[in-house]
């Protein structure tokens, strides 16, 4: 094995358990002889060209501990997309403190980020190995099976829209509940998660894999109301029109963007309202309530599956295996291979990079409206464990007295 | 004691610990020999006016026990508001059915529901006792020290302002997250709770209890946004101009009011992005979002505080022993009596009923976009055990070799 530093860094939104992965990462790395130094870069790729390093070689294995548990990017995070002369940047930091092993932890923008690093690398013949440690809530990366961040916030959504349904339960009314995913409608589909009664909402779920018309969800909001006399629905932030244009953009003043060129769609409350005034206007129902999850749904303190956890502390110390004894760059994928349980491959960074999974037919059903139930079997398992339980109430009728 | 029948229903918003006090009440009214029956109303008065009763008696103790894990109102609620028509309807049903003791789990509105219904049974001689249970995530309630639900909904809030603060650390910027309360601001105050170090957000909070001025607003999130290079504010959906009226109502086309005569505040996102619209076109800052928390922070499955889960059993069971060793009326009220130990007392309804207690001066800092420490100290044991622990990376920084 070549000796040499190591550098670990993470990019694109946060996720409950990115810093697991950075923990495993630092971890193992500990464990190689020929790694002398772990440095860790502020915010990303920023951060390297900034030469803004920590030695994390001198972090103590209980902080590490804390941090694994910590949501959100623990050494901060950046939209920056590397181009050529900003790869040449990183190159000269790496060559400087002659850091041979780079490990990133992002989603699809990263892993692209990181295979225009090491290309450009091999172009100097600079020898380094680049590691793509796959993270992202949109479960959007192309081979693996679903990728570390999407089952904690998976769970909260799914959470979240239980408590919904029991509240519009109690105080009956149309809830909608908009989710994050601009492309890929898993976390929009993880609503479901938590059904258990057969009236138990969300009723209707409008992913970014269907093209939305606001004449059908009308339709299908009315026929809920009338079957249920009250109607959940989840629907992600990148529902769009049969044009392709988000339904969310169609409102806004002016269209943000980041460097990738990713339209804005969190942090605003505007497709909810949006949805709830139509319904307001056009159906007559009075009690209408739209949410935005927004922040909350993929940093939450405290809601975290202990498989996601576990899984993305693994392909962190898996990528520093493979980069140890293999020698080899690439990304690291999860794989299912039986119910439930994963394995981790090495693969290669362009079968990944600044590509989007979407998902498959099979998991949405025909109406356009719902999953099927083998997406629920997908999502079952990635919850974890000790999900809360409830019950209703299964009390006899008292027979009427008064108005028989 | 006098023989009859048990009535419980619940009004109001639900919240995470509402059946907590609804299965108090099962539970200890059936150790009694004088009640043969346990009836609950479903959605509150309204179900008690239209007979629609189920018999409690008859559910299992297994399934309590998962009913009082349930949020929201197992029983459904109302946010109807009885006149004096309305409770000869209700005293009717209660006469035919034999009903001798009427639980009404429920905030303020409820127990002025239940104090009108209490009187026409009084002047009507129909022998009765009333007993009001509190509940409200507000923490508005008169005499109380807190009340059941804010606890719960508080350590959702603290929660999600703990993973937003460390979101927002990870990619910087102004993040302003919007909590229900529309009087009384303890629900946003609670966004402190688990602040850690210094530069922790929310950085600014600001209650309905002082006036809001948006110039003020924007020259503490620069101040703040020079110091931190970021921020992070939780603003009441309640907060209000020096006039009283709502900033949130400003916006809004047409204003929705309930049958209490209460203006609907949650539900949209208009207050949110009203203060980021202002603080990008105002402060130029790029990187503004705003979340509103809604109907998430009220019912969520899975986030709740053991010690108000306890204390939401007890009123339940404590309402059953004051009616029936004491045959009075009243309300069950809470009150610290230890650092952390609280007693129950049956208080009149007359000094609860439609009356709202907001957080005292000693808990609003002097420039009024903080709480005291005095608030924290207040705040800390009732956000309840096994919370969540973070912590940030301690490592030294690597010297720099090109940009020295």
């Amino acid at each position: 094995m070549r000796k040499g530093k190591v550098l670990v860094a993470q990019g694109g939104g946060p996720t409950a358990v990115i810093n697991q992965s950075l923990v495993g990462i630092v971890q193992e790395a500990r464990r190689f002889a020929n790694v002398d130094r772990i440095y860790g870069a502020h915010h990303g790729v920023s951060g390297i060209i900034k030469e803004d390093l920590l030695d994390l070689t001198q972090e103590t294995d209980q902080n590490l501990e804390l941090i694994a548990e910590t949501p959100a990017s623990a050494m901060g995070s950046t939209r920056d997309k590397p181009d050529a002369a900003y790869c040449a940047e990183i190159l000269k930091v790496l060559i400087a403190h002659d850091i041979r092993y780079f490990f990133y932890i992002g989603g699809n923008d990263s892993s692209d980020t990181i295979r225009l690093v090491n290309d450009f690398a091999k172009k100097e013949n600079y020898e380094m190995v680049g590691i793509h440690i796959p993270k992202t809530i949109d479960n959007d990366l192309m081979i693996n099976d679903h990728t570390p961040g999407f089952p904690s916030a998976a769970r909260f959504v799914a959470s979240a829209f239980a408590g919904a349904n029991l509240d519009n339960r109690a105080l009956p009314g149309v809830y909608v509940g908009v989710v994050m995913g601009r492309h890929a409608g898993f976390l929009t589909a993880a609503a479901a998660g938590l059904r258990r009664y057969d009236s138990d909402g969300p009723h209707l779920i409008y992913l970014p894999e269907r093209n939305f018309s606001m004449d059908k969800f009308l339709d299908d909001v009315k026929t809920a109301y009338g079957k249920y006399g009250r109607c959940i629905i989840a629907a992600s932030e990148g529902i769009h029109d049969e044009s392709g244009q988000a339904i969310a953009t169609k409102l806004a003043k002016e269209v943000e963007r980041d460097a990738h060129g990713n339209v804005q769609l969190s942090g605003t409350g505007a497709l909810a309202d949006l949805l709830t005034d139509s319904i307001k206007g056009k159906l007559g129902i009075k009690r209408v309530r739209g949410d935005t999850f927004g922040y909350l749904q993929r940093s939450f303190l405290g809601i975290v599956s202990d498989v996601d956890q576990r899984e993305a502390r693994e392909v962190g110390q898996k990528g520093v295996q493979f980069a140890m004894y293999g020698g080899k760059s690439g990304t690291v994928t999860i794989h299912r291979v039986a119910e439930y349980a994963v394995e981790y491959r090495l693969s290669a960074l362009e079968d990944v990079a600044a590509k989007t999974k979407v998902m498959s037919d099979n998991f949405i059903a025909s109406n356009s409206a719902d999953v099927t139930p083998a997406f629920m079997d997908y999502l079952r398992p990635l919850l974890g464990g000790g999900l809360p339980v409830w019950s209703r109430v299964q009390s006899p009728a008292v027979p009427k007295i008064l108005k028989k």
